[in-house]
């Protein structure tokens, strides 16, 4: 079985998009039609799904939301990812992070009971807390690098004379030695950063959030790119301006319309054909 | 209603006793009786609460060994919260961190679905990601700071001059500032650095781990003391060193044996009383 950053980078190669569509689920946007459904969250992400398969390289559920719906949500994201599952990857965007034995417990959470391709884990534990993560050989990780929001501010871009950020971007290139499944979330709202941290970070492929409705950059996407056929350079996540982009009957072919405007918009690299 | 901390204080007081037991289950380490049981996770916590309430000042579950076990751990760790509650307040370990919008998420699950009085938070990225919990006026939020395990080395422990869990510990008290119900987790595998940390941090409450299986000293117990009646300085939280000190029919007998030696070795400060 190829590895996880392998299968996202023969998915973007397939469909030409390097989009990763969040599903960022929230029952009080979902349209109407859906009210009626046992089970709206996953009839809505089946929707969404199978309308947007082949204009995405993966697909990534952030587990909070299901989280706050309590036990009826989680088990719709379980069945969500299975529905998923071998046509796409799918990040579990979980953003995880403990001492090596419970960090062992999350990653036994998201890789087999809800049967994840990649995570998002955090690096403030540091090592012994991403390991266990990346002791499953055909899984991705994505360490949280700089993010997109304002509070990324506090500690991830100080001191000013070595950052926390890149100081975590070095260590993640250190830690991935002869293994190829660590990554980067790194925001689309630092565009400046980006090509510093491409130097740092080596091949690790970047993770960006923040196109959408946190207004980040499309330079920051071409900034991010490396010069691989077999490996992806970056993912591009838009979540609520996609999903949440049609509220009638026929809401998919609104999410579809949506999917191939962003698809275009962070058009897939000629060179890499 | 009290805050969360000054309910954490009067347990204490009442119960003379400034531990915490982590409830961190693991049903391969349950005694053999509770294999019979329809659901064992439940019938273990509620047999080990049962035989503890009167010598602890709070407990700790860590979602990570309920999320391992699918819907059905999750379902027995809300249970669990539901038989302490209004007796003792619940601490729910989840760590967890991410950008505003997706952190509301995370404080409805912990607050509104689990029940938790109080959480533990990464502080990775900033305030935007910790605000949301302290919105909910009548819970705790313990920052994760200093922890306990190898790793803290990784990032927290840098540079030098002001090492990142520093600026975490001073961020915290400026976010805490006309609120109190700010704290921070420090492993008590550092207790050079505590005596330092607790002026850093003004009178924020500690969370100690470490003190069992990971070895920490009672030394930084004391030096993370404050001196007030109506408030708690420290928290000390002991797992398995409680939870699996027995095997028989009547494992909890010698659950709070453990529990008692535990209570004793951290004295409750007499000038407190």
């Amino acid at each position: 079985m190829p590895g996880c950053w392998e299968r996202i980078a023969q998915a973007a190669g397939k469909n030409r998009s390097r989009l990763c569509i969040g599903l960022d689920v929230d029952p009080d946007r979902f349209p109407e039609i859906l009210k009626r459904e046992k089970d709206p969250v996953l009839a809505f992400n089946r929707r969404v799904v199978d309308s947007t398969l082949d204009l995405v390289c993966c697909y990534k559920p952030n587990i909070a939301f299901y989280e706050s719906l309590g036990g009826p949500g989680l088990e719709a994201l379980r069945k969500t990812i299975l529905h998923i599952a071998g046509r796409v990857p799918v990040i579990l965007d979980c953003k995880r992070g403990d001492i090596g034995s419970t960090a062992r417990m999350y990653a036994q959470a998201a890789f087999e009971h809800f049967g994840a391709d990649a995570v998002t884990v955090s690096p403030y534990l540091g090592f012994d807390s991403v390991e266990p993560f990346l002791e499953y050989e055909d899984r991705g990780v994505f360490l949280l690098c700089l993010t997109s929001n304002p509070g990324s501010a506090d500690f991830q871009l100080v001191p000013e004379s070595q950052p926390l950020y890149e100081r975590v971007a070095s260590a993640a290139r250190r830690w991935d030695e002869g293994r190829g499944r660590l990554g980067l979330v790194v925001g689309a709202t630092h565009p400046d950063k980006i090509g510093r941290l491409r130097e740092i970070a080596g091949e690790l492929p970047f993770l960006l959030p923040g196109i959408g409705a946190q207004g980040g950059s499309l330079e920051a996407v071409a900034a991010a790119e490396i010069a691989r056929a077999d490996r992806i350079g970056v993912v591009v996540n838009a979540s609520r301006s996609v999903i949440y982009a049609g509220s009638g009957p026929d809401f998919e072919n609104d999410v579809r319309k949506a999917a191939i405007e962003h698809r275009n918009r962070i058009e897939f690299p000629e060179a890499k054909q």
